[in-house]
């Protein structure tokens, strides 16, 4: 019984490979930051001491972790994370002995970008030259820290200019639970410590198309269709900004933005075509174009929301009320009579109902784009999605506007100032996106489309051709 | 001093035990899937060697991987993935000897279901049987394998014939944050390599379902509301069928559908009331209809969606708008009074409010089922919204339903052709479920059903009863 | 070559560190917790051992485990899951010599709060006093335990008496890619046991603000609205419960309820500043109400959303249809005009296109609140997205409604009964909101707040500031 219990220490040793002696780091600095991953490291299984100047009174820290004074915390492992300040890192300079050949993880962010001349896991090394610095977890917030990763907070970027010390902050922070990016060499601080400082990069470029847009148009329709009117009959319609000249403005920049979403990947086909195959890069702007699709779509349907609520609310507006009294008052006052239009109730139930199927599966592909939505579609559904669904959204859309222009474009009262009105405007991108998707649907078009996504290339003879598919 | 740093350097060894020498994987092919997975591995802690037959020619690897030729890299590891298409799988018979015994991972897939008479790994492990071919990781696309896994993306498939070879797989899976589920023996093959070739597989009998209940419905309306007016007074009422008769399928299906959603849970309650235990199997259709209830439910609240839509856009269809002027011009010049109804005033109040109230727990209900919120919920927080909010919103909606319908039905002109107006069909399945759920809900059936869930059988006697609960 | 293949051997087993003897588990309890916590430690790499009263009996067990009876299991392994209902516990008496020094987790819930005197695991703990009790695991559903940790059921909670077992418990809890939360010593227990039977807790507090600031109006306006027509003017309008009333209820309570998320942080920010430090904690009641942001922000989304459905349907109302045509007759048979009025129209559409913006971005508060997707948002991101954009949509939800009221605050006939209607009293908390929030944006004060929130302390002297903030 006794021999056999004895077994049972050392399996239980063995299970435990977490609290052996050697798994030891350090942590410098009490702040946020320092207790946060001192206890995502502790419940990773390390043991954790905190370096702090007046270790007796750190307060707050995590359970199971001990503090001890920089020199001897620095002594207990070959791991130190450094949680402190960048205004703060002289006090490591006297601890030089004591850091020669350990790894410093250097976690540091700044107020603003280019606060400083160099970055700070730079300044960090050229103080402690001795040490192996190696920028990382600065992406990370305390919170997330304190968490534990999830799906999207997963990511920790490390970098640096040797192997094994970028390894060993590797398995740290693959045990935390984190997927560690290795991101060069320490020359690259500076982009990781700018990361944190980003707002939404990828949105900046659909949100300056909208922007640019929504200006573009709020401004040409104030002039065609307030401004003529006060000009041409001195009539006063500026309340018209608030509600009409909004609905209008609204579809036209989704209608145009979601076929700008829909653009790149037409171009990009367009490119494989003449050049034959997928190997060569995409010019850079389109690979941009490409990486913002999704935030383009997203935007596009926040106008077309905003679309369908202003257009719902109309019946409720003072102006559209007081017409429609106004029309049946005129109607008895001048004894005529209305006659039902079977064409009018086809052309206004059509465009409605194609407004209306084209805003649900504009919907459907918003939720779709969810990142837990999305991430729970496999490769094909997702592309079924986004591409079959995403080019049928637009076909709704853009039949919903032409159904909704009908024949006005005859009219030659509909060229005020010789401008166009607004929804002929809209229909420019959408069409031609689709009259391109359209080409390369064409089953010649769309074979060889699909053989070169397969590999082929044009031009390459049999023998190469066959090599690289075989090393694929 | 020195005797100290001797010791960090075996620390800093006992911390890394990732780069040691055995910890090597080899990978056969450096396309997308290859280089995809070979920087997940390096990511995960192992060394790579890339297997190429022009190992010279070879660019784009991730940093940290090395490259020989097929012999040479075959030679370094255990434990080979071979991503590599089927076609030229023939490289592999000369290296019959340096992959005896070795652990061969097959990751293709095809391109259709049955392209080939068999399984790719089971033609792998024909063309090499000394080797020990696993089936898996095939189900990933190049991107997960490069982000790594996320919350949907993190079951990996494997099968295979040795217990030790799946284990070893297992456990290269499991370091790369992937939890790996065993399939069973290599005959499974196919059913994995036909996996990434499924379309939405648990959307498929809901979107039969709301296909056919659709169909079926826009023909019964169509005959009975466009036709029968055309045939027996002559109208052309054609132009509905684009909002009025969409506004009446939607809802229909959408209120069936619901109730769909909710009828197989109630008939597993009856099956284990009858049956006295929870403990045998429920039939498979039943489990196949449990199974897609979410789908169900999310669907119906797609067409719910459309019918809000379709009624709020109602006044300014053309259609109303001139019937509504018609009524006034005709009170008018036939000069009568139109008196003020309360009971209609309270009549359309009530059934547009319930309508308010169903859908926006009907919305609730859908959001809830994302997967990122039902993951945030308990297991007792998740049924409350589903079971309780779910029976809630289905009263709610066919108490819309009737309201709407009101007394309609004693009037016999509703029966066109001897057939019930659409409402009311809609209406069969859902009074159903409810009753029979509120029979669920009497003390002493809800009493018997809750024992039975807890494990009690009917029919145990004491003894064998006591038991089964203590193995529990 | 023989050589190479031994030191495969080696290499493979150095890889599959999982399959060697000692990483063995017991699991006592076969029910649908221990199967599916089975399934789990298999696939995470331990051998498992059932333990059960009746080996022989054992059906649906995980492939890979084996089953023996509770004395021969409990000899296998050093940890030991107890996945027992707290009920069949004696069974464990008898083994006291086989788990002498080891360690049990309890897995067992109640069916309700208080059920019994004293916590399971401490129960256990009672019965078994030469092991090592360890609570834990028992927040976790088996659905959760056979598919996996996902993002928001990643968190196992652990509580027990002695370092070592919870080391142990925690090794295996990370290893199956939870991440295990020491909660304290084993009189915890009660705690967690408790947990799994909360419903919604961070949702109750918000839940009965919501429920009572809605009962409160409902009667203020039932009053007001309609027994002040039946008793002064003997009008029966109770039809007005239905749409009216809610639509005036909905508006009101969501507008108070944002205001009342946006609050707590603006108070937090005169404490500071007040306090002039950021170190002094929060009265508790202002943590309880700051912890409840997002839930009463969803809340008030509701009943935004609610208010929104209610206002679109109002044309399809028949009161409104009815009264419509009534004021066309009206003016007809009195032969008066109709003056169209360009500031009744600026005003109507003003606040409808306030309405309209202000509800699209609360839709957009209310996306970026999905875990999915305020996970994928920087903190940065995050912060400006709930801070900035929800102190937007709160100014435009305000001046909504200041110009839904317009000037009609001065007309005495507003106040009936000597009380003001329900929109004025919706006002309060939103414009002290905003009042404070403006206060606070001031440049001097905006900077001092800076300055605490970056760790400033007033009245501190330079010396030990500077102590304090190189320990950050």
């Amino acid at each position: 019984m006794v021999e056999e219990r004895g077994n049972m220490k050392s399996e239980s040793v063995a299970l435990l490979p977490v609290s052996t002696e050697c798994e030891r780091v350090c942590v410098f600095g009490t702040g946020d930051i320092g207790r946060s991953l001192g206890l995502r490291l502790i419940q990773a299984g390390y043991s954790v001491i905190f370096g702090s100047r007046q270790p007796q009174t750190c307060n707050f820290l995590p359970n199971g972790a001990q503090v001890l004074g920089h020199v001897e915390a620095a002594q207990t492992a070959h791991l130190i994370f450094v949680a402190v300040q960048r205004e703060h890192y002289d006090f490591l300079v006297p601890l030089a002995n004591q850091l020669e050949g350990k790894v410093l993880v250097d976690l540091s962010n700044n107020l603003k970008k280019n606060q400083y001349p160099e970055a700070n896991a730079e300044y960090l090394q050229s103080l402690v030259p001795g040490a192996e610095v190696v920028k990382g977890f600065n992406t990370l917030s305390a919170w997330t820290l304190q968490n534990g990763p999830s799906d999207a907070n997963r990511q920790v970027y490390i970098c640096g200019d040797r192997l094994e010390a970028k390894q060993e902050v590797l398995a740290v922070a693959t045990r935390m639970g984190f997927s560690a990016l290795d991101q060069g060499s320490l020359s690259k601080s500076r982009d990781l410590e700018d990361f944190p400082l980003q707002l939404f990069p990828l949105w900046r470029l659909p949100m300056r198309i909208a922007t640019g847009l929504t200006a573009a148009l709020f401004f040409y329709l104030l002039i065609r269709d307030i401004l003529h009117a006060y000009i041409t009959q001195s009539k006063d319609i500026s309340f018209r900004v608030m509600v009409s000249l909004a609905n209008k403005v609204c579809p036209i920049v989704s209608l145009v933005m979601l076929a700008l979403c829909y653009l790149p990947g037409v171009l990009a086909s367009f490119l494989q075509l003449y050049r034959g195959t997928k190997y060569r890069p995409f010019p850079d702007w389109l690979d941009r174009w490409m990486l913002c699709r999704k935030q383009l779509g997203l935007l596009a349907l926040g106008f077309a929301f905003l679309h369908v609520l202003y257009t719902v609310i109309m019946p409720i507006r003072y102006h559209v009320r007081f017409w429609a009294t106004e029309r049946t008052v005129a109607l008895i006052r001048q004894n005529r009579t209305n006659e039902f239009s079977t064409s009018a109730a086809w052309h206004s139930d059509s465009y409605l109902s194609f407004g209306i199927l084209g805003f649900g599966l504009y919907v459907l592909l918003g939720i779709t784009s969810l990142p837990s939505v999305s991430n729970a579609l496999s490769w094909r559904e997702f592309s079924f999605v986004q591409s079959k669904l995403g080019h049928l959204t637009l076909l709704l859309c853009t039949i919903h506007t032409y159904l909704y222009g009908g024949i006005r474009f005859l009219n030659a009262s509909m060229y005020k100032w010789y401008s166009p009105p607004g929804y002929m405007l809209s229909l420019v991108v959408p069409t031609v996106v689709l009259l391109l998707k359209l080409f390369l649907l064409t089953p010649c078009v769309d074979r060889t489309i699909s053989r070169i996504r397969q590999g082929w290339e044009r031009g390459v003879n049999k023998r190469k051709n066959k090599m690289i598919k075989t090393v694929v």
